[in-house]
Order: structure tokens, then sequence, then C-alpha cells
């Protein structure tokens, strides 16, 4: 087999299918974030960044910085081995020790990212626990639906949100069945919120665990920021809480908190887990500094959502159709995957404005979006001149507007 | 179920059989790396590390950790996103490109971990690539096997290092199915070496393509560095060399190099890739300087190869039987897993070194042992007393020598 010309054939089908994806290469600048520098054919230009996940503009908080490079002259720049093999540094077991706390559970385990999180976290239960049977929510994220995959367990898809059909699923098998559902508190690309509460009444029904993805909340809900579990006084009923150190808390790595024997068991027996050199202390005092940080202070939660509440309300203004959700995160739909890179293109060229287009298929087609994330970061200035890019390429395109435009 | 009961009867059982694994809390000195202190028991202790994989101390390295302060001041702490969605640095692309010189390939893409790029190169490759059959060495690491077990591909295993055993098994399969051989170059476990250029020779003669890993070998074999594969004049024969920065460049993170189509796939199609948070611009930066230091030195390569000599020389003299093999990874043979894990327990207590006992499933019951890591910063002294306290522990435990003993 030639496989060089099979690679090339397939990429030429991604880039046909309008799918090849061309990273946008930026410099963050730290104390000036959303401000950034892109490299871009030899050239420079500044931009504003509005598709980041660092929400609140921790990666450059001077309280998680002063701790990274602390530990980084303290203890060096990486772990040096895995967990077991002299991998361990007192740093991620206080950082540990700081997660379980956040989300009031016995224990707390790191991982190198969220992904890994998920895909180890899930991967292990449904395959070690005998006969379990997965429920997954329609949605979920491709690090869940891998870790599932994975496990080979059997599983059943949820209808997104809908706890009715959870319920009808899991009736479908009896008592002695072991059962595992999981799902997200705040999806990703809608930013719609799981009705949590409904999710655990039919969980508990059924003798079930339940897992939740609180990657997109984790930073960002309750008074701690422990999430919309902590926000609706949920997390004791829920048995796994997975999050990340790598969006609202501006650093990186993943984690799951649970019961100190579910925590104990993945630690003894997740691959993904044994097998991977620990996360860099520095990177373990940074996140730590953050959490800690954000369990005191509720002003840049509530500073971001003051941001969303602006741009929501000038997208209202200028009939700029986005998804309407409780969340921060706003999705501004274009529905056309050729006309969203367009679009993405010309506010980076014309105004240095950086919103990536989100396209098939990670949304579905007909549901291509700009994914805004404004942060406290963003200034009155930064959202006058996106929403007035917005609009003067919504007219030029005429584009469909929402109310104004009826 | 009752859950919480199951998982406290798994861990018993791992209990019973004596593979309960206890991390050993430290904080490793930067600038005095073997140096640490351990946490245990709200006590501390001094130790010295002897089962790293920081095999250079390159964690320390003034130039890497330079590079890590200066990132870390002009970007801050996170990515911020996923490669796709701004969480490309500008460092991540320098260090692409310092990797891809590295090997000699035209690009090279970042992974969070070695596990993540074994699991998602090879597990991209092997189910994308239609009807390709897998061919790994049985003694391939656990990210490579979760990688081709999770491709759902067929494969086979081919008898450790056995490049005639490879051959029949690729004779079974004809010219036209795609054929993917997996192997690395130094085990961890034995340090043993691969004889590359026969595998390679029974890979060109089956057209398939060849994955090597070489995360024991990077930075600490060939001329600059770049494995094994480098030092044998190999390189530009191998389809995929894939590595860490975890290890010998002292940092953390995983990627593959390769030819430009082929890791513009991998990138196009890696769900573990696309997915994951990058990696922290200040870890890009400081693997990046890790690496070009060690591309233009061979001093602390030098000093590691003289400093394992001298303690298989002084085990050798000791009578204290240690694997014999051609790399950097010295194997002192315990053969029981009680023994194994008390003299650990006792180098630890008494005389404060740290060598993490290695039992099964990490290796075959009955060739349990201490994996010694020595590095360019261990000294004559930490040497010295290595050596007495295993001598002492040896006569102690009336365990059996070699040569003096025969």
């Amino acid at each position: 087999m030639d496989f060089e010309a099979f690679f090339a054939g397939e990429l030429d089908t991604v880039r046909a299918d309008g799918r090849y994806r061309v990273f946008t290469d930026i410099k963050r600048h730290r104390g000036r974030f959303p401000h950034a520098t892109r490299f871009v054919e030899g050239q420079t230009q500044a931009v504003t960044v509005w598709c980041s996940n660092d929400y609140l503009g921790m990666g450059q908080h001077p309280a998680v910085l002063e701790a990274m490079h602390g530990c980084l002259d303290e203890c060096g720049a990486g772990a040096g081995g895995t967990r077991n093999i002299s991998g361990t540094n007192h740093y991620h077991v206080e950082l540990e020790a700081e997660l379980a706390d956040l989300h009031n559970k016995e224990a707390a385990l790191l991982f190198t990212s969220g992904y890994v999180s998920n895909w180890a976290g899930l991967g292990t239960l449904a395959s070690k626990i005998p006969g379990c049977v997965v429920f997954s929510d329609a949605l979920n994220h491709a690090s869940m639906i891998e870790g599932i995959r994975h496990s080979r367990a059997p599983y059943k898809v949820w209808r997104h949100n809908d706890a009715e059909h959870l319920d009808e699923l899991l009736s479908m098998y009896g008592p002695e069945v072991p059962k595992l559902v999981a799902f997200e508190s705040v999806y990703s690309m809608d930013g719609d919120i799981a009705p949590i509460a409904d999710i655990l009444d039919v969980c508990e029904k059924h003798g079930a665990m339940s897992y939740i993805d609180e990657v997109h909340a984790v930073g960002l809900y309750g008074p701690r920021g422990g999430g919309i579990a902590e926000r609706e006084g949920l997390m004791d009923r829920i048995t796994v809480i997975e999050g990340t150190l790598g969006k609202a808390f501006g650093v990186m790595g993943g984690y799951i908190a649970a019961s100190a024997n579910l925590v104990d068991f993945v630690r003894s027996f997740a691959s993904g887990f044994i097998f991977s050199t620990a996360l860099p202390p520095a990177i373990a005092a940074g996140a730590a500094a953050s959490i800690r940080h954000l369990k005191q202070s509720s002003a840049e939660r509530e500073l971001q959502q003051k941001r969303v509440a602006q741009v929501r309300r000038a997208l209202d203004i200028m009939g700029i159709p986005h998804l309407d959700n409780p969340s921060h995160i706003i999705p501004v739909m274009v529905g056309d995957a050729k006309k969203c890179k367009m679009i993405s293109d010309w506010l980076m060229d014309n105004h240095g404005i950086y919103v990536q287009p989100i396209n098939y298929p990670t949304v579905p087609v007909g549901t291509e979006r700009l994914r805004v994330t404004p942060s406290p970061v963003h200034s009155d200035g930064d959202i006058d001149r996106l929403i007035k890019a917005l609009s003067e390429i919504w007219s030029h395109c005429e584009l469909a507007r929402m109310e104004q435009a009826a």
C-alpha cells in the first residue's frame, strides 16, 4: 500500500469538505490577555482572543504565576516519573486535597488532562465493574464516549438532558445490574445546562452511579467555584465529579473527585493514569493557587457574568442570532460551514478579532457557529469592537438578523 | 449493587497480592537533584532518588528553567484551549519544528503525554487505514497496546525483539494488506535494545510501516540525542518515531515525528489530540530549550554513561545480581515481590535511598527488581552509599550473589 498517497488523499477529502483545520498561531500576552500576537506568513498581527477557555483569565493571575515561578525554582521542571515511580511530588498531594475539598469528596485523583480523566475514569469503572452497563447522554464529550467505548461495556445513549428517557432506559435492567450514568453539567457547544437534580433522582431510583463532567463549570459556578452541582447543592448526591485545571483554572490537567475507595480503585487500575509521567509540580502548584483564589473570590465570576450579559444584550440589540442558554458560552449562529469560516477569517483579517469557526463534526451540519466566550478580562472597548465588527459583516453578507430582521 | 463494598473488596485483593501501591511523596530540590525531601506520616526525611526518569537531570538545567520562567512571564500559565480553538501558541509551533529537525522528519506533532501520543498515534493509524493489520512486539508498553486495542484493527504479537518471527507473521498477509509494525528501541524494564536494522529490513521486505517508541532513548543516544535510531543511522528508514519530553528532556509531553502527510493525518483525525487542551506554552518552551541544549552538548550523555558503568562495576564487585544490557537502565534482580518491597523500604528507612520496587504486573512474577537509573547528577559519594547499602541488605537477607556467591 502507498501510505503517503493514502494520507494525502484523505487530507484532500477533508479539505474538499471544508473541514481542514488550520491552527491559528498566537502568543498570548501575560497581563494583557485577551490581547495576543498572531503569527501568519512571516508577519505578526495584534489580535483579541474571543474564543478562549481560559474563561476567567486565571492563566495570567499573579497568584497563579507566583506559585508556578516559586515551584519551578524549588522543584525544577518535570516530575521525573510516573506517580508510582518517583513522580509523586508534594504539590500533587496538596492539589488533590484541594480538589477533594472543593467538591466535598473524600478524595481526588489527578490526570494529565481532562480528556484522560474521562477516558481513564469512565473506561476503568465501566470495564472493571463486572456486568456494568453505561448510560450516556447523547451529547457527551468525545473523551467520555471514547472511555465508554474503550471499556467494551454495553451502553445505552439517552436523549440529551432527558431524565425521563434515562429513566426508561434504566428500567430495562434489573436492580442486580450495576449501572453507571454519565453526563455533563454545562455542554460546551450549546452552553445548555443539565437538569442535574432530575437526573440524580432517576439515578437514585435505580441505584445507579452518577458521573458528571463539570469541565465547563468548575471555577465558574457555585460560591467556591465547585461547579453547577455546588451551586445547586447537589455535590453530595453525585458519585464522581470530573473536572479540568485547563479552562477556568487557567493551567492544565484533569481530575476526578469521589469516595476514597472509588478514587483508590481508579488509581490502582487505570492504565492511562498508572503509565503516564505525572504533571510537572509547577503546574500542580499553579492550579492549586488558582483553585484557592477562586474558592474565596467571586469577583471574577461576577464580572464574567456581567460581560456575558453585556455581549448578549448587544447582540440582541443588533439582531445577531445567538443561542439562548443559561451559561457563559455564547454561540453566535451562522448555519453554514463556508460562511462561518469566511466570517471568522474576515473578523481576524479586518479587525484582529479571533473567534474560531465551529463546524461539523464538532456541531451538526446547519448549526455552524462562532463560539464566543466573554471573560472578566474583556473590556467595554473590546466588546464594542466585537459587536461593531459582527454587525458590519452581518450587513455585508446580508445574513439574517433576529427581531430587527423580522 | 453496593459499589463501595465492591471497590473496597477489590482493593483488599490487591493488598493481599502485595500489589497495592503506596506513592512516595517527595519534593525534588532544584539544583540539588537527585536529592529530595520525603514527606511521610507528618515527618520529613532527606532522600536520594535512584529511580527517576529525569535521566540527565535536565529538569533542573538552568537553560530549561530560564526558558520556562521567561515564557510564563511572557504568555502566562495555560494554553487556554485546544490546538484548534485558540490553544496553539507560537512555542508549540517552534517545539514541533525542533522535534522534526531532531529526527530529520518533515513534521512533528505534540501530545499532552507520551502515553497519549502512543495511544492516539497508533490508535488513529490502525483504525483509519482500511484493513490495517498491526504487528506488535510482545513487550510493548501499555500505551501502545491500548492504542492498538482501541483501534479494533486485527493484530499479531511477535516474540520480543525477534525479527525472524516478525518476518514469519508478516508473510502470512499478502502485499495488498496495509501493515503497521510497532516496537520500542530501549525497553524500560529490562533495558534491552531492539535490533532496529533487522526489524526495518523485514518491514521494508513486506512494505510495512514502522513505528518506533524511543521514549527511553531520546536525549540519551545519538550525537544530537535523537535516540538509538539516530545513533545507528536509521531514522530515515523509520515511518514514525515517537518520543517523550518527560524523561531525558526533563519536562512533560509526548510527540510523533514523521512525514508531513502522516503527521497532518493524525493531527486531523486523532480524538485524543483534537479534544485536549494544548500543553502550557512554558512547558513547550522548556522542552525546546532542553532539546536544543542536548542537540549540541554530549557532556550529559557521556557522564551518564560513565555513572552507569561505575554502578554496574561496583555491583559486579559486590556480586549483586543485575540484568546485563546495553542501556542506561540497571535492573537489580531480587526475584520475589515481598523481598523486593522489603529491601526498597529498608533502603529508604535506613539510608534515605529511594528505589521503587518493580513487581508484577509491571514485570513477570519471579523477576521482581529494583530499577536503578544512574544519572550525571549522581556523585561518587551517592554511588558509594547506594552500593554499600545494597551490599549490607544483601548480606542481612542472605540474598544470592553472583560470582562471589558461586
